[in-house]
Order: structure tokens, then C-alpha cells, then sequence
């Protein structure tokens, strides 16, 4: 079986292409190939296929053998592969996910003819705990958690919830470099409000077009970085007054752009994709 | 370039021919294809190459860009390679390494043409502190550590300290599933004994001919295997009389087979090796 190693932001997947390959039990194969000692080593697979609704269709598998929504970074690398492999010649580009359509815009370089820039539709950013579905909120009869002070260790900080279709907990800081995640991380991961534990975004802001952030990720840990937590943290940034709507966001794993139509709600990521290397198996 | 990605007991490394491939920057390389997230993902990379004195040439670089010395994980590797990608067509191939010559036997199976087993001389066993340079036992006027006892946290172990090239402190132990050894590894690998630090293999009994071992690597934490370990805790079990002088050794990522040629002192690793996939960079 042939594939292609690819990563967004150091978000990385083994891309299948169904029109040339045969995925029997995508969960199982995923669990084999994510290993990364014994097999290929990713966070999952994403298989690219045909759609009836859209232009194609990605289908996400984690490294558990789950099967994943959506990732803004895998979608981007799909709209790399569908233009660069020769499957499209459109900059404009549908994808069927398990969250619904997305639509990707590709930034094209006109004298080399590769992709440098995809812009991801996120869907839209949900600050009211009863649509998104935290039901955790209203133990304290809150509906949004908008700079909400809250304290533990003796130390206070301020949290803004933001879902994307997943949880956001969103905290500006100063100089997160310097912060311990590994310690605070999972104690707000756990904290009763949150009863379906949430995503941490430890936020420090360079200038009001950019801002900076580690991520920890529920049962995850901190990660390179987190398309929708960026998405969460400009909307709670310019929420409070920390940032535009717009405005670039620096993890360790790359920077991303995140844009927030206010009008629409809806969210939009843009940002790089890499081709690492062509596998056969 | 062309690659084969490859394992043995979990040791994954890049094996790149430079029969067909040129690499200019060897530490460079592997510190960028080593990345496990932004690059290909391994434990280093592995050269190999012509020799004079050898059949062939293996050099090692790990993934911080280090030279490496030699493993016996990936000396197996190479000879499956060699034989499998018809290199050779002999099963005693002598194997140029920065630690030396090496000798790998391989078992074929006639049926398939494949190499089932590789075999490697993985040098002689030293017990004497001054032969190993281990320089901090003089400290205790003890020049071979057997069934050595020390005491801390409440605790009691008993150490047989062999060198194989690189320290190793062998413990035996009942039930070593239940060891909290991200607790106990460090406190070993870092007692005022071994100045150089050591690595740290605690070992489980299952009859004579057969022992489970955990493997705590200096710098790196709990492994999936170590070679070189495997072939301390047979040494180690056979002069305390724990263990045959040839025994099979089950560890996290696979099972290797030691025999320690008490004439000689030298020490056979015997195990299996992967293919894993081909990719190209």
C-alpha cells in the first residue's frame, strides 16, 4: 500500500488515497501503522475519497483506531494533496468530514504551482454553554464563562469558554514559556465546571494582531499545537479586548491565522502544509 | 532519497545504502528525519556502506545528531538487509562498526529465502571496574560489583554491575510488571557509585532458561529493549545462578536469546528483525 507522510503545525498523518488504494479496516490500521516504534509512526490516518455532496471526502482515524471528526490541520494537508497530486485544478475545494462539509481556499504561488497557504472554514464559535452542549456550566448557573475569575494553589486566573465543536478553555497569561503546563494543565482539565474535561489555551499576546499559545489537550497533554484551540483563543481574545479578529497565532508546532467573521460566527484557519515523505507498505 | 524504515525489539532506525544514496551531513540528517512528528520518525539513522577490512560498513548516527557506537538491534537489521535486498548471499557476513569488527550469523528459512534469525557477537563481558572504566567503584575498593547490596528509600537491591561497552547495573527481582521504575530507574542510574551513570536492567526469573527484564536507559528512560542489556542480565543471572549461560530474555519490544561463551567471555545476541516500509524523502 502506498501513502504519503504529511503534517500541518506538527500535526501529523498518513495520508491514503482510496481512488488508488484499499482501506478494509481503517481502525485497525490505523492502530498498526500510527505505532511509533514499530509501525509508520503518526497521529492517525486520513483516507481521501470520493463524495456524492462535496468535491471529495476525508475520513480521520486516530491513533486508537478511533474514528476522529474533523482537524483543521489534516484538511489543510488534504487541500495540498488534492491540488499538488493533480486531483483538482480548483482553489476552492469541498470536503466531506464526519463534522459536516468544509470548505477549503487554497493560496496558490503562481510561478512554482504549489500550495502555501490553505484557509479552513471551522464552523462556528459557541460561546453559549447550552448550545455547545457543556452542561457542566450550569452548576453555577452561568451560561457564558467570559473572563470568569476562578482560584486554586492560591493562584487566580481567568478563564473565557469557548466551544468549536470541542471545549476551549482560554487563559491570557504573561509569559507562558515560563509556565509549568505539565502541573496546571490537567488540574483545569478537571475542574468540576467542566464535566466533560476541556482543552486548555495558555495565551500570551505579542501586539493586537498576534498572539502566542501552548495547548493542553484533554487526555492528550500539551501538544504542538491545536487548529480549533487557536480558533477558541483569537475568539476569546477579542471577546475581552486582548486582540482583533484577526490576528496570527504562534504555537510550537507553527503559526496559524485565525480569522473571525462576526457577522456569520464563523471561523476561519489559515495556514502551511508539508509533504514529508512517499511510502510503500 | 530512498529509504527503508526498519526494527528490531522495537529499535526503529532509517536504513539509507550508500551503494545508491549520498549523504553529506550525516548528523544534520538524522537529527531532521529522526524528528517523530516533522520528519520520518526513528531512533537514528544507520549507514551502510563499503569496507575494507569488513564485508560491509555500518555507521549509526542517533537522533540528536550523535555518532552512535554500535547496537546489536541494528547490526541484525543490517544483515537481514544485506541478505534480503541480495547484497550477499552469504550467512556469515562481517560487519565494520565504530566499536569494531562485528560478525552476524543469519538463520534462513530455505522455503521463503528469508532471514529468520541474526545472530551477533556483541563483544566480550567485562566484570572488573578498572577493565570497563568504571571509575567510581574505587571509591568503595571493589573492583567487580556481584550481588552487590545497597539500601535506599527503605528499599533493598542487590546490584551485578557488567560492562558490555556501555554500564549496565543488573538487579533480579520478583513481579517486575508492578516496578515504578520512572521512581526507581533514575535513583540507580544516578547513585554516587556510578559517576559515569549506568543503565539499569531489573530482572524477573521465569526458569532457568528463560528471564523477563525491564530496561531503564541511561538518559532515555524506560526502552522497549536494549541488546546490550539483554546480554548483561544473562551474565549477570548465570554468575549469580540465577539463569543458564544461554537463556531467552522477554522485554516490552520482543524477545532476544543471549549465550555467553564463558571461554571466550564473549557474548551472542540472537534475535529477528522488521521491514517495516520503503519511503523516499
Amino acid at each position: 500500500m502506498r501513502f504519503e507522510k504529511m503534517h500541518a503545525a506538527g500535526n501529523d498523518y498518513i495520508y491514503i488515497n482510496l481512488f488508488e488504494e484499499k482501506v478494509e479496516n481503517p481502525g485497525e490500521l490505523s492502530i498498526r501503522l500510527s505505532e511509533r516504534h514499530f509501525g509508520v509512526g503518526s497521529d492517525g490516518i486520513v483516507l481521501i475519497g470520493p463524495s456524492v455532496q462535496a468535491d471529495y471526502s476525508m475520513l480521520m482515524y486516530n491513533a486508537d483506531g478511533s474514528e476522529g471528526l474533523m482537524c483543521g490541520n489534516a484538511a489543510r494537508c488534504v487541500g495540498k494533496y488534492l491540488y499538488e497530486r493533480g486531483m483538482t485544478s480548483k482553489n476552492e475545494i469541498s470536503l466531506s468530514t464526519k463534522s459536516g462539509i468544509k470548505h477549503l481556499s487554497l493560496k496558490i504561488n503562481n510561478s512554482t504551482n504549489k500550495v502555501e497557504l490553505i484557509q479552513v472554514n471551522m464552523g462556528k464559535a459557541i460561546l453559549s454553554a447550552k448550545d455547545a452542549g457543556a452542561k457542566g456550566y450550569f452548576q453555577l448557573a452561568l451560561n457564558e464563562m467570559i473572563d470568569y475569575p476562578i482560584q486554586f494553589d492560591e493562584q487566580k486566573y481567568r478563564i473565557t469558554f469557548v466551544s468549536m465543536g470541542n471545549p476551549h478553555a482560554v487563559i491570557f497569561l504573561h509569559n507562558i514559556e515560563s509556565l509549568e503546563i505539565e502541573k496546571i494543565g490537567p488540574k483545569i482539565e478537571h475542574l468540576n465546571l467542566f464535566p466533560d474535561r476541556t482543552n486548555v489555551e495558555f495565551v500570551e499576546v505579542v501586539d493586537s494582531k498576534h498572539i502566542k499559545m501552548r495547548v493542553w489537550e484533554r487526555g492528550s497533554g500539551e501538544t504542538f499545537a491545536c487548529g480549533s484551540g487557536a480558533c477558541a483563543a483569537v475568539v476569546a481574545g477579542n471577546i475581552i479586548g486582548k486582540c482583533k479578529s484577526k490576528a496570527k497565532v504562534n504555537m510550537r508546532g507553527g503559526q496559524l491565522e485565525v480569522l473571525w467573521d462576526k457577522a456569520s460566527k464563523e471561523v476561519y484557519l489559515t495556514g502551511d502544509a508539508h509533504f514529508v515523505y512517499k511510502g510503500e507498505i
